[in-house]
């Protein structure tokens, strides 16, 4: 029996409700001229509050030394193995522009590429075409119907787009047309098992119509096609913790992943008050509350130590709306550490911290990640915080007599 | 997938290099007179500066109470699962001589034994012959030929030889011929499946040769053999992490375990200065350098406390010449302790320190079993420093988008 079976079996419906707070990027690295991590920098006194109150410690969202991508930092976080719940480029691409999926579709990634009159490929993103120009080819190729099957095409951002096969019927396990280099000829897509014969067909179909309407269409005279994914068929939080969960967040990537395990997601506005505002509003109707911030793993990504410190005091000075609400199991943690110094997403373990009436505190007295190196949670896994939260909220019966 | 999967699709090829120290045995247990352990005892202050700027921690070589050998505490630091990978006694003991096994060969360890007129064992060491007269006796019963199977017989220690069967399509399951106690007849060799019935029938034959040559021998008129097995076949380091690795070690158990895993083997001298200079010397020609101390292990086995601090202060005087390489990433640690006070291997977890710009560090003040339970690795398995190393040395893609 694995966390997820104990999970189903143990977990009760209550009135009490539980407010995970996601800052995407959240953990750091020192400034070299400080010595001091963007947390350390921040003067955040409401989270310090909640540290010297509650009980910390450190996640590794897959295990030590993996960087994990937005994916299965997410997916851990909701109790979900990153590993054995891996989700198709395709389908992530899919859900990172708000496309919902049926059960029967295949979502695979595309981008326009150059060819040369020979057909080989001389520029594998077409120059980078504005997001403008991609929406405008996109709807040439939109809507065909190819073998009975219903073709979308969804714009995603500069040369990359999305490709949605409907029909049913259809099985994903088919190569790909995007030979990952130039100066050669975009690759057949063929059938990787014997169930998936049609779906290689149609989209050979697809890509030779596809050439047809584009040749016209200098520098983006051609695409290329990768990750053919189905949508994953997880387990639902409602089936798992017997929760009714609501998703609260900005972009799109982070609504998709929710919808996938089964969240109710919100429509809310673009900032930090607004998601804050949305919690506010809909807080009697759920018991269990994803809100995503994003604003900081941005800041990392782009190098930018001052801003995602900026940042996380614009989250601190928000907090109190949070603790207004009085929930009995506030999380306060990140999907990974995105630290400006790496202008990227990290391998290092990522602050986790539950506020809550029986959480058993202990010495850390602030909300860094030094501080919590000596946390009562000590280091986890990303996946062991949705059991935490629940005990906490005194969801989980007793295991065995 | 497991975490070698997820090394292998995440590992890549870059510049940056790799230097893991293992001094074996390194952890300790404090002297009852003062106190303090070895480490606290020693004055160690590159080590302790190290500790200071790095990251820190304790590792289970296999897992909480396990006391390893040195072939898992070892395998356990290259990455490798030391339950699963299970390295045969007789391989184990040809890597401990520097015998090269072939892929078809089946290596069994050996003892000269004492047995009385009607063959019943009296004692199974032979009165632990000295080692010149084991090489004696090896060299009288190696190079035999039995249906085709050469056979060679290389000394160990004392009473201790290797036979090694070559000749292919060898099957290692055969029971063994020593009943491990004195007062009954050398047991009989069967194949324990029908694949090894050649296996059987050749050690056979081979046992009643040497009866014949021994039996004017005594006290080492006749032999036992035990722990048949082939050489195991081990991803390499090269197929899990794409390093192009170099061993540096003094004793011949270390350098056959760094083969078994892959490693080129560095020719190099008998003490801490010439190992050191193997490195600067090969330092631009490989990417991964697994370097071995042995005598820390060597004064804990025989129980010498002072000793063994005397050789952690000359370790820690060499430290400069490690560092002055500039390694991308500097691991230290060991594959199990050695506490004088127990005078053998024991199970209590090992120190272990990541020197690497991107480790973000901890409050650790000083190199020690005590200072690094506060370190910010916390408690890991030693499988999981390698995906840490990787990580440290930007050697390690993101999982997932």
């Amino acid at each position: 029996m694995n966390m997820q079976d104990l999970m189903k079996e143990l977990s009760i419906q209550t009135p009490s409700k539980i407010i995970m707070m996601v800052i995407d990027g959240l953990g750091g690295l020192p400034d070299p001229r400080t010595g001091d991590t963007e947390l350390e920098t921040a003067r955040m006194p409401n989270l310090d509050a909640l540290a010297a109150g509650g009980v910390c410690g450190l996640s590794y969202p897959v295990a030590p030394g993996i960087t994990p991508g937005s994916g299965p930092g997410h997916l851990a976080l909701f109790g979900y193995d990153p590993i054995e719940c891996n989700i198709g480029r395709g389908v992530l691409e899919a859900v990172g522009i708000d496309v919902e999926l049926g059960p029967g579709d295949i979502a695979a990634r595309g981008n326009f590429c150059t060819i040369d009159a020979k057909g080989i490929i001389t520029d594998r993103r077409a120059g980078r075409i504005s997001t403008d120009k991609c929406a405008e080819l996109c709807k040439l190729l939109d809507n065909m119907d190819i073998d009975g099957v219903r073709i979308k095409v969804y714009p995603v951002r500069e040369h990359r787009f999305v490709v949605v096969f409907g029909g049913g019927g259809l099985e994903p396990d088919v190569s790909e047309s995007d030979p990952s280099r130039v100066g050669v000829a975009p690759l057949e897509i063929t059938a990787l098992n014997p169930g998936s014969h049609i779906m290689a067909e149609v989209a050979m179909k697809f890509v030779a119509k596809a050439r047809d309407v584009l040749t016209s269409q200098h520098p983006a005279n051609m695409l290329l096609l990768r990750g053919f994914a189905k949508k994953p068929h997880f387990p639902t939080m409602q089936d798992l913790y017997k929760l009714n969960p609501l998703a609260i967040a900005v972009y799109p990537m982070y609504r998709g992943l929710a919808r996938l395990v089964g969240m109710k997601v919100a429509a809310t506005g673009t900032t930090l008050e607004d998601e804050f505002k949305t919690l506010q509003q809909n807080y009697k109707d759920y018991d269990f509350f994803f809100i995503h911030v994003k604003w900081t793993d941005t800041a990392g990504e782009d190098g930018d130590f001052s801003r995602k410190v900026k940042v996380l005091e614009q989250i601190d000075a928000a907090i109190p709306t949070l603790t207004a609400l009085k929930p009995d199991v506030l999380v306060v943690t990140g999907d990974h550490s995105t630290p400006a110094m790496l202008k990227g997403h990290s391998w290092h373990p990522v602050p986790v911290l539950i506020s809550a009436k029986y959480c058993r505190g202990d010495a850390v007295p602030n909300f860094s990640e030094i501080a919590f190196i000596n946390g009562g949670l000590g280091r986890i896994n990303a996946t062991q915080i949705m059991p935490l939260a629940m005990a906490n909220a005194l969801k989980l019966t007793k295991f065995g007599a």
